[in-house]
């Protein structure tokens, strides 16, 4: 029996890790076998991988950051998302590869295609059953609105030019995969965009 | 001005650094700019990559090891090799593109070919010159002969079986890139072995 593999996409404190939850929360309730994981990170090299790629004090060209993403995703793909859907989990990750599309891709300026290349791993042999984009403009985004400045690693401390070409990335990668995407316009109220995506889903058949 | 770039290559404990310092005092007396460097390692971010990739107490799967190593080279590549041979410089490297080759392409099974897609940055951008081939076996290498161990890193403590896969895989290697590989048979006496090098460069016009 082969799991269902979700992933959560989207700007920086637009919600995503909290709905990836509200979601966690209400498949266990319906007694589904669910593993929550992110990127980078989510095995002991991939964490130490995330260390290096996080780190502000390091200088790290836009390829490099590229090419250390794919790195921690392999360990990644290879030790947790394949192993837990061969088991028949539903896996749903907080991050994976449309942020490299959307930050080394286009934000960094290496191109779809560069990218898509370096992520063969993923593309060919591990893509979401459903990547489920929170369509939110980073500078309106909900951590902004409550005025909370988070800015502690490499890549939160960008700029808002930097936000906003990741934005534009998310929503070039919304078309180029559209068959694969459920794009979800964010509400005010969590419990109502949690609902759409969850129709979302049951619409596709994913759950 | 382009310069050149030279690479040692061959298994543990055969003299590859020894041999590549020898050249470079050699070289630096004759009045040239020379950059020695290492791999993987070279830059900062190399270096963190580095001690992953070393580390006795991680697992490490062979994909996620090849990727490691190539996001290390990248950066190597972009930030060492590649501007020095600009400047027109003499770079010198212990181990490169092709100890890949040989440890992940051969000896961990994961296929030549495999390695140089994923080595596309080295194979496209930045071959050697010349790739100095140190030809020993070893089961017979000189750290063995004097009854040195050591074996505190994660490459260097695989069993011997490894170490001689690594060496079919140079053996490989030295066959099909054969245009750029000088491939030098040891002796004994270091000096000897190092003027065998050192006719190789010249009758190649590297050096």
């Amino acid at each position: 029996m082969k799991g269902k593999f979700i992933t959560f996409e989207g700007c920086e404190g637009v919600g995503k890790s909290t709905q990836a939850k509200l979601l966690i929360k209400y498949l266990e309730e319906k007694g589904y076998d669910v593993v929550f994981t992110r990127e980078p990170g989510g095995t002991p090299v991939a964490e130490r991988i995330r260390e290096i790629l996080l780190d502000p004090t390091l200088e790290i060209t836009s390829r490099t950051e590229a090419h250390l993403f794919v790195a921690a995703r392999n360990d990644h793909i290879e030790n947790v998302i394949l192993p837990n859907l061969e088991k028949g989990k539903i896996v749903i990750c907080d991050r994976y590869v449309d942020s490299s599309i959307a930050y080394q891709g286009v934000a960094r300026n290496l191109g779809i295609e560069y990218i898509e290349e370096l992520n063969k791993v993923a593309f060919e042999t591990c893509l979401p059953d459903c990547t489920v984009f929170i369509n939110m403009d980073p500078a309106n985004s909900w951590r902004k609105q409550i005025g909370e400045v988070i800015e502690d690693d490499r890549m939160e401390s960008e700029n808002a030019m930097f936000h906003a070409k990741c934005f534009k990335g998310f929503l070039e990668a919304s078309k180029r995969y559209k068959n694969r995407y459920l794009v979800v316009e964010p509400l005010e109220d969590k419990m109502q965009t949690f609902n759409k995506i969850l129709e979302g889903l049951k619409d596709r058949k994913i759950i």
